[in-house]
């Protein structure tokens, strides 16, 4: 096996160090975060690092990257505060990494991407019209990883859109009925097939395959 | 679309609003984390919370349950400053799953799941022999997450073993050559294949698919 250390971790070309270590804690997460800022422009932005913090309440957490560049997302969460969680699939996986572009402030990835935004029950924050699970979530806190100046932010879900069919008995939403992806680092897209699903797990008894 | 508001998700079964929640924001990571208490008994816990934080300097973190009830990792980890992340792959899935049970503070995970520890390079943390991707970590720092007592610790990266032949030019480690799997809420586990590698996203640029 090859072994890196943080010593020669360092020395690695960045990008390479960086898809390496990316990659290395295996597949996250594929979402898109929808923004408004208080002059009304919509903003969108692919996340892998969106994350379960909670059932009850039910909160999520995201990373942002340093403040060192205009964060958009970031500002037009601090403005309205509110932001929204949307499903990204198979389909529309080539448009979602596509509002990684540096794109000007006053555009909307929506329109320059082929996105559609898309307002539900009064909520400020647009939601992606293609996504087949779409969150609504108001900022409840942020804490400063410093470390290396990025932010968790720590939403609590206010709305959950899901298609009813795509709901097991169990509560899981079927990820791979609607063509779910997941990342491996910055740029690779994978897409999911279930293996199995596993009863609660208990000393010296057999856990059984449910699915 | 069903669409669940924060009043009704509350009024959901305790156990379905968790899969429903736990599984809405898509696939997560799957990683064994190995530890050793000061008294020298190993320990294995599987995790679907484990984040890229950095890669200059070479930070990953992941989410601990509230201290409410005993925390084998956690304790360990205060006591000795290191722990090991381990990938998951197809072969040892329903072992890395019976991790999950609460077996007594004398007993190591390892040995009861059938899972073998193994130490590299004078590293005090246990790595699991069978994963392909290892990390060795020590603990950096940690953020209470006040809102529901959860915790997100902070490990700088020491050492990455990874198979070289599944290490692409690009830097990005081929976890589907490996079987990866990653996870669907707190029970279901699937395996993704690669759909695209996409290039650096541009504004006014169409983006190429490299893979």
């Amino acid at each position: 096996m090859k072994h890196y250390t943080e010593q020669n971790l360092n020395k690695l070309p960045r990008r390479y160090r960086a898809h390496l270590i990316n990659s290395a804690t295996g597949y996250k997460s594929a979402n898109l975060i929808g923004t408004v800022s208080e002059n009304g422009i919509s903003n969108l932005a692919i996340f892998n690092s969106v994350i379960h913090i909670g059932s009850d309440p039910a909160l999520l957490g995201f990373i942002l990257r340093p403040l060192t560049v205009k964060r958009d997302t970031y500002q037009n969460i601090k403005e309205t505060g509110f932001f929204t969680v949307n499903q990204i699939h198979k389909n529309i996986v080539e448009r979602a990494h596509q509002t990684s572009a540096s794109y000007e402030k006053e555009d909307s990835e929506f329109s320059k991407t082929g996105l559609t935004e898309s307002y539900q029950d009064d909520f400020i924050a647009p939601y992606v019209e293609q996504s087949f699970i779409k969150i609504g979530c108001h900022y409840v806190n942020e804490y400063l990883i410093k470390e290396n100046g990025c932010i968790l932010i720590i939403g609590a879900i206010d709305h959950i859109y899901v298609s009813e069919n795509n709901i097991a008995t169990s509560g899981n939403i079927q990820l791979d009925e609607m063509n779910t992806v997941s990342t491996v680092g910055l740029d690779t897209y994978a897409l999911p097939t279930i293996l199995a699903r596993f009863s609660y797990a208990k000393p010296d008894r057999e856990i059984e395959t449910l699915l």
